[in-house]
């Protein structure tokens, strides 16, 4: 069972969009009311041999991850991030000054977005796992869901693709590394001031891309009840990644569109602002922005793609069942 | 290393109260301000073997407690709970049924107090952890904290000891254990109307008694820069622990007042309110509550007992040094 399938059966347990919860579970973040102000919350957890490996990521590492991972869920919100708390499941293995160094990333992460670390629990465990809860502010009824793109909207991409991937591909092989891929897997980075700018600029639809590029764009059109056409020309790939496809004897746009962890923002835009809300959030954030791609009707259509990939030779191919379930992969490769 | 030695050395990561962090670390919940109002968050991890028992506590008990946890941090600062998320890393082994079960309790116990579970993170993990964060509002500045409490406030007690501390005791000797002790430890009780009430009465100070009435005093104590004086005769023990202290050969206050997860509420009240916030607190709950004891002033003596107990038969012991430490004990005994 994947990810996706179990998130089905707890469902029920979730609370859905209601008055007090102006958005509920099944978003980058819930948003909850307070004394008529919105919260934006998150939670991820990271899992030794999941998310990292610790032969390749130090605990300083470790610890900005867990937080890039939420800063960049409360930006896909087009929220501001705002605090954290942590919750350290450590073996007793784990000497002290490690767990130290994994405060110290986390530390270096909030003061980086302007996060206050506020709170923490550390138990003793049988293995480890880190859990970080980040909180962000946006205002009423101004949160960006996955689920407003309409047909005509552009997509917008803001960063670059595939770093991660390649450099997870590439340690899986045993292969040599480049820095800056490396340094996108240890230390990713999350657009919080482009998320705003995107939701400034009208955007209609928001995620962060961290399961690939196929996948979180799969996941805007079925919560938007439409289909999408991406120009491939148009994405920004990061440096090293078209080396990489070619080293591992990959499709760059498996690896670019297919791996995980880019923590790009990927926005829906009306098509009247798309190029100014893609020039305003890549300034922001001094990263590649460009408009990628079209919103389209599903036109009731089941059999055609619902996320389709126009390559720069004219061929068109579908992007469906690309993507990165940590949940799948974990189970099947124990 | 115990658990607080290890906060200590963590502390310099960790935001303190500021303008825009009410409350920082340290408390029951940390308060982070959102555009003038006030959000209180705090995280607990779960592990098996530390909290729980799988031969003891079912999937769905594990949930209801996780919650509880975080419900009664929310009720220690006087706020009302109204969200939560979970993060949880599970075993491969554990089949989908029994995170199914996992989210019915956390569901069942969110009912119970009004709270939103709003979203949650399932990994496949080496070994079950599972970590809730709850949300609560209070209004700005009437969060209470451990820091509050003057020589001459009175003490007061919500809410019953031992009972949880007992059930343990005795599963660990494979000793028999009524129900009512075994649901204490299963299925625990948060107070979140009396933490409101003792807010409204006028709390100076309020802690959730979650590692023993001895430690989490000292705790008020240390924050409020005082000692304290308790009566036994006026502690609520639960029903069944003075039994349970006879078969288990242990004093009968070491284990009231030295065992974890009561999950009551103790409050310093100034001394003319201190009765009225009992019975308004007791009420809201339908359970005991009393004034059990004075806040006395430091006076420079540091030789003298932090806290002391006076028994029923007129002698005074300390309870300095009894309390539950989750990570001592498990290093201690791995």
């Amino acid at each position: 069972m994947g990810e996706f399938q179990l998130i089905e059966r707890l469902t029920p347990f979730l609370a859905a969009s209601a008055d007090d919860v102006p958005v509920g579970h099944g978003d980058d973040a819930a948003v909850v009311e307070v004394d008529g102000r919105w919260v934006c919350v998150t939670v991820d957890v990271l899992v030794d041999g999941v998310h990292f490996r610790p032969d390749v990521s130090s605990m300083a590492d470790v610890g900005w991850k867990a937080v890039a991972v939420g800063v960049s869920d409360i930006a896909a919100m087009g929220a501001r991030p705002s605090a954290a708390v942590v919750g350290l499941a450590r073996p007793g293995s784990l000497p002290e000054s490690r767990v130290e160094e994994l405060y110290a990333g986390m530390h270096a992460a909030c003061r980086r977005w302007g996060v206050r670390l506020v709170g923490g629990d550390t138990v003793s465990a049988g293995a480890l796992a880190l859990s970080v809860t980040a909180l962000g502010q946006v205002a009423p009824h101004r949160a960006v869901t996955r689920a407003g793109a309409r047909p005509g909207d552009r997509l917008v991409l803001v960063g670059s693709l595939g770093a991660a991937a390649a450099a997870v591909a590439l340690l899986e092989r045993d292969m040599e590394v480049d820095e800056p891929l490396l340094a996108a897997h240890r230390r990713p980075r999350a657009l919080p001031a482009a998320g705003q700018a995107l939701a400034r600029h009208g955007a209609s639809a928001l995620i962060d891309v961290s399961d690939g590029l196929g996948r979180d764009l799969a996941h805007v059109c079925a919560a938007s009840g439409v289909r999408a056409s991406v120009e491939a020309a148009a994405l920004s790939l990061a440096e090293g990644v078209e080396e990489a496809a070619e080293a591992l004897g990959v499709d760059v746009w498996d690896l670019a569109c297919g791996g995980g962890e880019d923590f790009a923002l990927l926005a829906a835009v009306p098509a009247r602002g798309a190029a100014a809300a893609a020039a305003a959030a890549g300034a922001s954030e001094g990263v590649p922005a460009a408009v990628v791609g079209t919103v389209v009707a599903r036109d009731g259509d089941e059999t055609a793609p619902r996320v389709a990939l126009t390559l720069p030779d004219g061929s068109v191919r579908t992007l469906d069942g690309l993507g990165y379930d940590h949940y799948r992969r974990h189970e099947e490769a124990p």
